[in-house]
């Protein structure tokens, strides 16, 4: 029920993803006749693989979390983790309220131990045709972090991207002000020889913001603020940039005419940078994989972030995460 | 002498300026043959509003910083700041090695007092025509911050943007995850009611990374570290944003054709965007006025951030700043 558009998006998006993958079964949680409304609107016939839920409540966009947390116990949102929890469903996924989300997630599925607030991580785009997404992390879950926050983010982001993309010891860096070893604040300097130091990490050093789409490295690490700041200023950059093309195409009637000779090849050349595609970021570290699609999502994008929850079941990524931590936690004890 | 073309780009760069400012008087500081010979290669004419001024060495692009300051103490960048020291020039403008500047400034000018590292703030484009310019700071110059530190870049970034620009009471906001004020790290909520309190300061509120160049505000404020990397992160979506349509562009025969017929309108329409046209960072709360060119600039970029230097120098901003910063001072001494 979440996000800017509801079930006329993820309905549209279940019923696509139902098709692109014949052993994907798919629950819609939310108001059962709202979503046989739509299911109608699409002309969907019967499908032994898609189920209704039916919740009667939902988080508004807006709502303060904690508020949603104690007063929508039969939200979509709340019901839909109840299914992750309960081993009914294998992922959530979920346009809506992002700290809704993140608090009821915790709550009702818990963190794995050694992890104090979810992680959140999405794949990029990148120019590199070797490396075709680079996966961030933290993109805002923990705004303020230690040296052994970055070290967790990179074990859990390199085990995500290494089970998901099926490539040993994916490459490393962490996200600084400059790639030479004396630059950076604090947190980056202490971060970096823990990263170096670890077996599992395949730690390649510092990056720098204009590093981040080169494809250079699979896995980027920063703090959540450092992060969020990185991924919304990228929007920013982007949505600014399409502001001044489209501007420029619609000064006077010839360049109108030039637009709609160049507009499918333009198209076609961003399509690589498309949002859309890299729809759904994975709040990590809970017992349970929980992927947050973006609130304004179509159905074309949502139909990535199920897809995103879909490869991360098939790789028991959590299993995986849960198996890193403990071993990390293990090795803090014993030295 | 500095920045990837050295004379080559600064000489025809000068002379731009001068045609365009005719009370503009400019000292080429570096080695003496080199600058006749690139004076020459431009036909450029004896002009009594151009002198050069003999250095015989230079500082490389990848030297340590302290090693510069040491080592070449009759270098171009040391002399052009001796220079201004001097009260023989009113600004300098160099494209040199940024850490070697940054040092070399601060050995020779000295700090305003209550400030200890320079802060590094540019103009960025907006997409609104009522604000086509939003400085932000700081860009690098200070990577670990306390609250105050902000408060000092809120009050001399809106004492620079009022002066240069010539509006009374820019607005000033704090870079942020979010927009409510319970969002963000310690940092930022530390600073928001010191930037808010102050009687100088027109405090707005958080922006997020995706409001930069919407122009809503005048003034954006963040530590060092984040903002280097949201303002190289926005250097990497343009490039790669660039590289996916040339490619499309470049990928038949009518394609190009296409890009061909298209180029000029992106081109006109991309300008906006252009980080030439925004070239030239200050170095702020030095004892002078050092404007710092990207090292890659070409000649109408160089000249940009000469123009810079020239709008700083007009508006008296060192003088300005250190007005400010002494009531700060006062102000917390008094408090």
């Amino acid at each position: 029920m979440g996000g800017d558009y509801g079930p006329s998006v993820v309905v549209p998006a279940a019923l696509r993803s139902l098709s692109r993958h014949p052993d994907l079964h798919l629950i819609l949680v939310g108001d059962k006749t709202r979503l046989q409304e739509a299911l109608a609107s699409e002309q969907a016939s019967e499908n032994p693989r898609l189920t209704i839920h039916h919740a009667s409540q939902q988080v508004m966009m807006d709502e303060e979390p904690g508020l949603a947390l104690r007063n929508k116990k039969d939200s979509s949102m709340r019901v839909a983790i109840n299914l992750v929890k309960e081993g009914e469903a294998q992922a959530c996924v979920s346009a809506g309220n992002t700290g809704a989300l993140v608090a009821t997630a915790r709550f009702v599925l818990k963190m794995i131990p050694g992890i104090s607030r979810p992680a959140i991580i999405a794949a990029l785009p990148s120019t590199t045709e070797a490396c075709l997404s680079v996966r961030m992390l933290d993109l805002g879950g923990n705004v303020e972090c230690t040296a052994e926050h970055l070290l967790q983010f990179a074990l859990i982001g390199s085990t995500l991207t290494s089970a998901v993309e099926k490539i040993e010891a994916p490459s490393v860096a962490l996200l600084n002000v400059g790639a030479e070893s004396i630059k950076g604040n604090d947190l980056v300097k202490e971060a970096a020889p823990l990263l170096e130091a670890h077996p599992d990490i395949n730690y390649v050093g510092f990056v720098e913001g204009d590093e981040i789409y080169s494809g250079n490295v699979r896995v980027i690490v920063c703090d959540g603020f450092v992060g969020n700041v990185a991924l919304k200023t990228s929007e920013g950059v982007a949505k600014t940039l399409n502001y001044f093309m489209k501007r420029a195409f619609n000064r006077n009637l010839l360049t109108r005419l030039v637009a709609a000779i160049a507009r499918p090849v333009l198209r076609s050349g961003l399509k690589s940078f498309d949002p859309k595609r890299y729809n759904g970021a994975s709040l990590l570290g809970l017992n349970g994989i929980v992927i947050k699609s973006h609130g304004g999502a179509d159905a074309l994008a949502y139909s990535y972030a199920i897809e995103e929850a879909l490869h991360e079941a098939r790789s028991n990524i959590v299993k995986k995460i849960t198996h890193k931590l403990t071993q990390l936690a293990n090795e803090s004890i014993a030295t």
